[in-house]
């Protein structure tokens, strides 16, 4: 087996669940927060930067770099781990997501999809055999099966279409991994924001027999409240000692009310991309370091953050950066949006070790200057 | 006095000395090369990489400062060392460069410049007078004289009205300097082309007194042997007990070149402007990072290369963060053509000390593929 989990304990009041997660290229403590380097690279990192703030795991899309710079030079660099210079763990996603996102440029059939690429206009084919030999390639130490995407909003029987092809893939993928020694392929659930159809997918993926389960095909737009519905929904089928995964979601309130429902591993872009547009996260909510107000603030972002950004720069040093185009500024707000997030997390194991997270919740969303609607759960 | 400068060793056989400069924020080994820190940030690198590469002293640009984000700001914030973080010494220019070049948008008269913004089109003055009080808020360790650099071509009569008002202008700026104890002033030394007016410049200016002198108006589009022959024409009237800068010059031929000819301080953007579009200096030349040839090329940019980038990184992940639009890209080209820079004048004070600076440069200069006409010095 690839990868190793064990949930170490289980919160009484909520979902919750503290876990390791061992992975040939490390251990992860669980909940976690998984930064995502699309293209090789966390954009605007180092390695040495992810390792700074603690990152243990990091997202490679396999869409990006099946694309550009291929699977085939990534694999002769030894993988995606000795390519971008990343020895601890890497997650693939299996490139589903981003090839739905084509719209226009794709066609889904049954043996796979055909697309464009958005760089070239060039033709290609990714069935579920394809994304695994490519994510093979890649050596990543989790890889997803391929799945359909159902958009939101989207009508039951394209949901119940798309669930079925789903299961079809999953089937297909398992049988084409080639590596299951070093590499974990994990399951994903589908099923939109339909409670049965969520129940059916995730019985029919767990019965294939995964090392882990993703829930997939949430926050594509739908309202959270929906979103934390439909986890409530799938996530009590889930086996208890299997990781589980919530694709692309990473806003903090989501972290916080998705390791309540259960789940174990996020990952999201939001972070460094509104990291550079010049919007930070802080324990007083966010703060938009363009703005005017800012020009002679000569305080910290956050001034209960320690990370390298709050140590050493001011508000209004980082508002010229901005201002000036500097990169200088895209590096400092995108250390301190993870730095933020991956403290979260430490603070989340935390109040699940303490037996609090309930009341951390209602703390951090009082602090963080969330809307009361989002505290009643 | 704010620095102190002395010569260590003279080289026998050239101009070359070893020196050392000692600044309120350190002690400075010459030959230096200066960073160039445009708008508080040397683009793309954190102080700390800065000092990783071994960096004392960078150059902080006094008409983008003044125009943004305004010295009085980075006054209150404690002056550029600590509105950037970087607690080594800072030379400033007098934005005279910067405001010339604004072309059609300035009009040069005896008191000073009127000239319009180059970010919103607003009127602004800077005079000798207006140069310094800014760089007294700056707080730079070494501030420069308001001079008139003449363009090149540029006709005789120009010229020499140039190093008149530049003379003036020189006056100007002595009397209005406030904080001789922690900011030294240094003259500039004018006359473009024109060993005469060169010469006349030189006597000018040094006869004003200042604790350092410039040359400046030089690599602004003339043949390189012309700058040369200038050096020539207006070193040997320079100081030895007084550090020697040549303003704008940093291509790896010219800072040995200019060494040899008695030159101690030497800054430039070249390193981190072509840096920013893929070319990088190696051992062996400039290597063009976007070229095909390095796609499957899993070598480092320069064997002879031990710096962060190098040691960790290939050809063909570099290459694949600048097809993919990457930031990591910039950030490791610049901070391997820095870091090449900085080593170069290490091996350049190494020859100078062990008395092989001339056959140091001919290797230096075959080695890196320059043509054998610049050889014949």
């Amino acid at each position: 087996m690839a990868i190793q989990f064990k949930v170490i304990k289980e919160c009484r009041r909520t979902g919750a669940r503290i876990g390791e997660l061992i992975t040939p290229h490390g251990v992860i403590k669980t909940p976690v927060f998984m930064p995502v380097g699309t293209q090789a690279t966390v954009k605007t990192m180092t390695p040495e930067e992810l390792k700074d703030i603690g990152a243990g795991i990091i997202l490679g899309n396999t869409y990006h770099l099946y694309m550009r710079p291929g699977h085939e030079l990534i694999r002769q660099a030894g993988g995606l781990h000795g390519f971008m210079n990343w020895d601890r763990s890497i997650l693939t996603d299996s490139g589903g997501f981003q090839v739905f996102s084509l719209g226009d440029l794709r066609d889904i059939k049954e043996e796979g999809v055909h697309f464009r690429s958005h760089i070239d206009g060039s033709e290609h084919f990714i069935s579920p055999e394809k994304a695994v030999e490519i994510q093979n390639a890649l050596g990543s130490d989790i890889m997803m099966a391929f799945d359909e995407c159902s958009p939101y909003p989207c009508d039951y029987t394209y949901a119940k279409n798309s669930l079925r092809i789903t299961t079809q893939w999953a089937e297909r993928c398992l049988k084409a991994h080639r590596n299951t020694k070093e590499q974990a392929l994990f399951g994903i659930i589908q099923g939109s924001v339909y409670g049965d159809l969520r129940r059916e997918s995730a019985r029919q993926i767990i019965s294939l027999g995964f090392p882990g389960y993703a829930v997939g095909g949430l926050s594509v737009g739908e309202p959270k409240e929906l979103m934390y519905q439909m986890l409530e929904e799938t996530v009590p089928l889930m086996p208890d000692n299997k990781p589980r995964y919530l694709m692309g979601v990473g806003s903090p309130d989501s972290l916080i009310e998705g390791v309540m429902r259960g789940i174990d591993m996020f990952d999201c872009v939001l972070q460094t991309r509104i990291a550079r547009n010049g919007t930070t996260m802080t324990s007083r909510g966010r703060v938009v370091i363009r703005n005017a107000a800012y020009a002679e603030d000569f305080s910290s972002l956050d001034p209960e953050c320690d990370c390298y950004t709050c140590k050493n720069y001011s508000r209004a040093y980082i508002r010229h950066l901005f201002k000036a185009n500097e990169i200088l500024g895209l590096r400092l707000t995108t250390y301190h949006n993870l730095y933020f997030t991956l403290r979260l997390m430490d603070k989340i194991r935390e109040a699940i070790e303490g037996d609090f997270l309930p009341e951390f919740r209602d703390e951090f969303f009082v602090k963080y200057g969330y809307q009361m609607k989002n505290m009643q759960h």
